[in-house]
């Protein structure tokens, strides 16, 4: 059991004209955490095991500290709560750093995401694989989803 | 009792590299249905009476159709399914619009947001006030939110 | 000769912190105004005669006036000041749409961008067509580059 | 004569409907570029001695090479071109970051940005203080704009 940790680095932009990270811009740092997760195969092997191409089917997003701008990054760490044959669910928090100077530990959102593995070439969604499903039990956590 | 309908255009840079319109662009779509509400007014009065600033505390969406770029706008059908003195629930269907050419009736997508008042100068949630309520009460329905 | 005007929905998000249309967004506006001109062929015919995929070689941007978010769409004037074997150069002014209540004849941005004819399978530039330099000469004028 | 290195995170999202980075999104890589110069002060006092809120005049882009997204950042290197009295260019090169695994030595875009010290509660153009002048003179270089 484990969770992973990405460092989201902030953009000036993500921010509104109420001068807060505006709401919409967290999922962009949730899929950003996804796309770190897939790249980075799942941690185990050198290979892209994570579904490369899966998409959302559903998002649950509960914000609760306002963000704005800064040059140091968040931390979203991300988890799975539930490991379906054919869609899985990832929950993250998003949070400050630890160890970033003025970072405290505010957690600025908690989130959860519906994914569903999906094949381009035939436009449908597909059943994972036993090889993504070995890689993505690592993550798996009996806790419910966070939100 | 009553919805609002908002007619949505699309933007081509809405889709990413998978060619479908990306996931966070419907929260955008949602947040352009809202704005649309607030500088509406309700609808009733010439007043801005929907609470003018507001935060997002919660999203929930369920993606049902991929969505693909178009010149043809989708509409953002709105309404709400919760209204309490401190917060309130929009629920929207984004879907074709009805007599555009080449539209069908596809629903792409069924959200809820929590919204919660907020003063900006003071920096912290406020209660809706009397007027508001009245207004927002108009588009108060008793089904559950839809997702 | 001809020039071709999209009225271009804003969009509330378009703003940055300092409650102003962020300067980069202007950029959205002159692509949705070549998607326009794309999808709609030239006018001329009931093709796609406007190079489909093109890739943008260079802009020029000059900011005028500030603008703010309102429901009101602006126009984006289009023509082309250059017309080569293998680009041409679209120019651009942003600004009020005439007619519209309250609008009033401000002009926001002048812009211009060279493009090149983009063969996708092969991975690089093309010429463009006899058939696609028939069209695009409608709108093609002699003015030097306005910015 | 110094010039400024800003290592430029990529997004996922960056790219477009064509599997590359999006021309639109280089400008968010400019500005981000622009704002860690400005919070950064100019890197010989602590205080924020760039012009804390400026706006875009101009922008010239000329685009060399199609960026696909990597995990491995961009370097965007920054100095000055020009420094009036109310106003002040700023010239880019995004390339790769020397060093880093997998990196080249592309050149994927140069740049200039015409920045004017604006007075936000005045909301007007305002003169370059002798201090930010002063700072800035570190950066100019006799070099003609790069584009």
């Amino acid at each position: 059991m484990a969770r992973r940790t990405y460092t989201c680095p902030l953009r000036w932009s993500d921010m509104d004209a109420f001068g807060h990270v505006n709401n919409v811009n967290f999922l962009r740092y949730l899929e950003q955490a996804r796309i770190d997760f897939t790249l980075s195969g799942a941690g185990k092997t050198t290979q892209r095991t994570f579904p490369e191409v899966s998409v959302v089917a559903r998002h649950e997003v509960d914000y609760l500290r306002p963000l704005v701008y800064r040059a140091e990054p968040v931390t979203v760490e991300t988890w799975l709560t539930d490991l379906g044959e054919k869609s899985f669910t990832v929950a993250y928090e998003i949070k400050d750093t630890p160890g970033v100077a003025g970072a405290g530990n505010t957690v600025y959102a908690r989130a959860a995401t519906v994914m569903v593995p999906y094949d381009l070439s035939e436009a449908r969604p597909r059943r994972l694989t036993a090889e993504e499903r070995a890689v993505l039990t690592d993550y798996l956590e009996d806790q419910p989803v966070a939100v």
